[in-house]
């Protein structure tokens, strides 16, 4: 039996949104390894990361289904081309998750970090991951704006953490290792603020057929 | 008339290409921006990433058009797949090279960093990308798995600069900020090289149906 083009679009809305959930959790994982050094949650954001991707190869099977079967036109073939896309941005994300964990793990004397405002940061690039995701199933554009402006925030976290990072260095010269690593860090958060951002893009395109631009 | 489906993917080759070859311009002119500063080199980046965004739509158009006119099937299919997620990858590398320059704009005493080998990692990149694109076009398995290879090099030229960067900053701790800035530039460089291994993956893919991993 032949699912309806509704049928199987409801699918890929709830698909999407346990794309983003895993994402959320693998990004949320990876902030507690900046405290601990704990090995349950690095195998937590592995497996997760793993699971990232065989969702995006599962949804990706759907879309291609839906593009061969249903023929879909304008607003339906933008819709379908817009969630081939996030997909890519969320398998990076899960990616993005894996390589902080990659850095935390090695770090000592986290202590001397406790001041940067990662947690503030991570906590933003979460809240704009599940609004990007929302803002599609819902065709919210409203809120995919939201997400794009919310980026200046994790934007503006970077450069603080950059900023404090360079007065630890003169502080602890020895640890530049660690300040190095850390800098990292920050950069994958913002970047996954940016990868959510590019899904808000990809949701204004699928609802207007206009994009605001490519962000990395 | 209708182009059979021969001829179109003798255009997606020739657009591929085409859109490579801007990209490795792109990275070609930031390693210039790593010497001098120069506002012409800034603004040809600057263009050539809006070129690159530029054919991006229209590779998206083509295989669009090519799935929903061709109903291709297995091979084919992942073929157009394939090619629907390099460009993805090759628009990143456009925004990387942009991110590169607006970072080296700002460098000042750029030749305390004269040692650091950007140059070298800068350009197995860019054989990466060429090497990646070629490989699809020419359906070439052994070259896709040589760029996936050549990424070691670039991985290490990455943490032989990082080790070096953490030495200036004890020679010179006045340039700590852009010894910061100097690391991202090397970690865009890393990045690059890991969009190419994951066009020779989706290249592979493409041939095989079976993918490697997902590298960011």
């Amino acid at each position: 039996m032949r699912k309806t083009y509704e049928e199987q679009l409801e699918t890929l809305h709830v698909e999407l949104i346990q794309m983003g959930a895993l994402c959320e959790r693998a990004i949320s994982a990876t902030v507690k390894t900046l405290l601990v050094n704990n090995e349950a949650l690095i195998k937590e954001v592995a497996h997760l990361e793993q699971d990232v991707d065989q969702k995006e190869r599962d949804i990706e099977a759907l879309c291609m289904k839906m593009l061969l079967r249903q023929q879909p036109v304008a607003g339906d073939l933008r819709l379908i081309s817009a969630a081939l896309r996030m997909i890519s941005d969320m398998e990076r994300i899960g990616d993005q998750a894996f390589d902080i964990v990659d850095i935390t793990k090695h770090l000592k004397n986290k202590e001397i970090f406790d001041e940067l405002p990662m947690k503030d940061m991570a906590e933003a690039t979460i809240r704009m991951v599940t609004d990007s995701v929302d803002s599609f199933v819902r065709r919210d554009i409203d809120l995919a704006r939201k997400v794009m402006e919310a980026d200046d925030f994790v934007d503006g976290k970077f450069q603080q953490i950059k900023d404090q990072i360079i007065n630890l260095l003169h502080a602890h010269p020895e640890e530049s290792g660690s300040c190095m690593d850390l800098l990292m860090v920050a950069k994958y958060y913002e970047r996954i603020g940016d990868h959510a951002v590019n899904i808000a893009e990809w949701v204004e395109y699928s609802i207007t057929g206009e994009r605001a631009g490519d962000n990395e």
